[in-house]
């Protein structure tokens, strides 16, 4: 108990963040109060803003505290592409890419063991939104591991029958990765080399 | 540009937080934003209230939000035995070998060359401390370093005249190494090995 109660609370409170462990959140907790409180409130202020106002974009799903986020709104952009993702971290790595067509936020993969089928990530909202639009083609950049694959295909079948090209980013990057993980060039090659899926 | 404002401002705000880089920031403000909203509340109700808070023990100056700590309150402890050490998570550290004394926290060690002379670690403070209790022994528990040894080197000749017993922790722990990041055990043994200073 060599903490008191309100840097306890902090240290724990720390923990919500990915990859943070007891000995980090100490560190965390510690280095602000000793060195940057100014940084520490900058950052509660931050957080609550972000916890509060941020939503999802009605159009592509992606997180934006706008109802309708910059990257659709944006009139230079390719309205006859339509890159699918699996989260809003995808679509940061996409573009990094310079694509430059629309997007689809999936809510991750199908994934039936969990209980997560079509509708639990927006497969649905997704054929809503390609029967509404002019897209020629629709990439899919799921991950390449067997759920993005799955969830890849699942999608093409959908689409068989809209007169939509469906095509998957080429396997130009390691399969049970993770598209966020890749680096940009990797991640530009295997959206050249995407092909169109074979039923 | 892929990011909306206020989901900027939190990755930004989140680099403030030690060993965590662009991409680390990234994924944990999408990390929470999609699946952990209200432990992000929480967080930053912990972050606001320690910021705000949290102040220094008078006695001991480890950081703390009452006016002395619960470590000083404690009356169980050993109040003929001081530990000094160079910082809050140091404490911490010494704690978990069961040392049941008093402790002193400077800040930091001395450098002159950064401009710490005594007077900005905190020594008068020690110096005045030990002459109003009634410690015999004072044991050195700065880093390891350089400017950790020089500073034990530096206390144990200010306390030569005061016939209190000087000791330095002993070397069974690795030179260069920091206090906070070592074992237990190991801390353990350079507790019980601790040697007064021949000067």
């Amino acid at each position: 108990m060599s903490f008191s109660p309100l840097i306890r609370q902090l240290i724990d409170s720390l923990r919500v963040l990915p990859g943070v462990g007891q000995k980090t959140a100490q560190r965390m907790a510690l280095q602000l109060l000793e060195r940057d409180r100014s940084g520490g409130m900058r950052l509660s202020q931050a957080l609550a803003l972000a916890m509060e106002g941020v939503g999802h974009c009605q159009r592509c799903r992606t997180l934006s505290e706008e109802d309708v986020c910059g990257l659709c709104l944006d009139p230079r952009r390719d309205d006859s592409l339509l890159c699918v993702v699996e989260g809003p971290m995808d679509v940061h790595a996409v573009e990094q890419t310079g694509y430059r067509g629309r997007y689809f936020v999936l809510k991750g993969h199908l994934s039936p063991l969990d209980g997560l089928g079509p509708e639990a990530i927006g497969i649905p909202e997704l054929l809503k939104r390609i029967d509404e639009s002019a897209f020629t083609e629709v990439i899919l950049a799921t991950n390449p591991t067997v759920e993005g694959e799955a969830t890849a295909h699942y999608i093409a079948q959908m689409l068989a029958s809209k007169g939509v090209i469906a095509s998957r980013i080429a396997h130009g990057m390691p399969l049970g990765g993770e598209l966020e993980l890749v680096d940009g060039g990797t991640l530009a090659h295997a959206l050249n080399g995407r092909r169109p899926i074979n039923l």
